[in-house]
């Protein structure tokens, strides 16, 4: 692309080198900020420095936190015997919104991977095993991608965790709700017939 | 979403403010910021910034420079005699990207659209006459939007300009090169065979 401007060049790199943001899109997104008034640009730019600058992990669950430990930790109304195991922030974001957990979370910071070249010692699992000595935790869940590292990480987890008095389980994997089981993957199909449980009716509460 | 922190939730919010961009992709940038050092943050919305500061009119053509007359008006190779008309600065990137086109150019920055309540005075028309005032260009190329507006908008321009000596044109509209025609519009289609052009072999150079 021809930018007449090396100012506008600079801006469109900058956002261009964002994941999924192309030229095109920098592009636009440069002279939408060029339509608006200078402060609306300044507020932007001061908001992600303030974010980067102060954000912090929380020093118990290497959650991501305003202070140094985050809402989840400090809220007293959470379960302290639950722990859910995750990869990422993200995944903790995508638990909270389906508002079925109450407990509290354990990021691990990715999984074991020995092709990306990550390790046990790259992951959160000293601390984890600490929390655990604490002796509150009953139960651990490990809410870990269904993935080849995601079992080996699980695996590993839960040899280090077998000296400990907890219960382990892994969220539940099998074909989608309001999926429809013709376009279920095979392996997915295959394992959730492998795996099949009992019939429990649960619209009958009797 | 559920954000724990709130400087994550004001980030979201600000790259959610930019258009075509979802809270969802805001996240994804967001969390791809926090993985890498704050320098890189703080490069980010210095550029953003300076540029937002920095940048200017030119003040022939309306085209977005980084001094008071931009590089194209300031580039010595180019034509003074042509002129061509455009509705944005992106539009000029377009045809500079061509490389079909060696004249100057001037930004309307827009087209006459009673409905959004744009007229003539919204426009960079007066600096336009004066430039033609001049007497130097003598051809004006209108690459303007084939909607109706675009057309109210060459209409009115070319109004203006009927007391000066420059013959006006417009640029060619009917079927892309490549395009099929069975996938060509209606309108376009219609349009192109009522407006078809004497066969002239460019091929045979005879």
């Amino acid at each position: 692309m021809n930018f007449s401007s090396k100012l506008i060049e600079d801006a469109v790199d900058s956002f261009s080198s964002l994941p999924g943001i192309g030229k095109k899109t920098a592009l636009r997104l440069v002279l939408h900020l060029m339509g608006q008034s200078p402060q609306i640009t300044e507020q932007f730019a001061e908001t992600l420095v303030r974010m980067r600058r102060n954000i912090k992990e929380c020093r118990q669950c290497h959650n991501i936190s305003d202070a140094q430990v985050c809402n989840i930790c400090n809220d007293t109304h959470r379960q302290d015997k639950v722990l859910c195991v995750v990869e990422s922030i993200r995944d903790i974001m995508a638990i909270e919104d389906t508002g079925q957990y109450k407990g509290r979370y354990h990021v691990l910071g990715g999984v074991i991977s020995p092709i990306e070249g990550i390790g046990p010692s790259d992951l959160n699992i000293n601390s984890l095993i600490e929390r655990i000595k604490g002796g509150e935790i009953k139960e651990i869940i490990m809410a870990i991608s269904p993935t080849i590292e995601g079992d080996t990480t699980i695996f590993y987890v839960s040899k280090q965790l077998q000296e400990f008095e907890v219960s382990i389980s892994t969220i539940a994997r099998g074909v989608s709700f309001g999926g429809e089981l013709e376009y279920a993957d095979e392996l997915t199909l295959g394992r959730s017939i492998v795996t099949r449980v009992p019939y429990k009716n649960t619209q009958d509460n009797s």
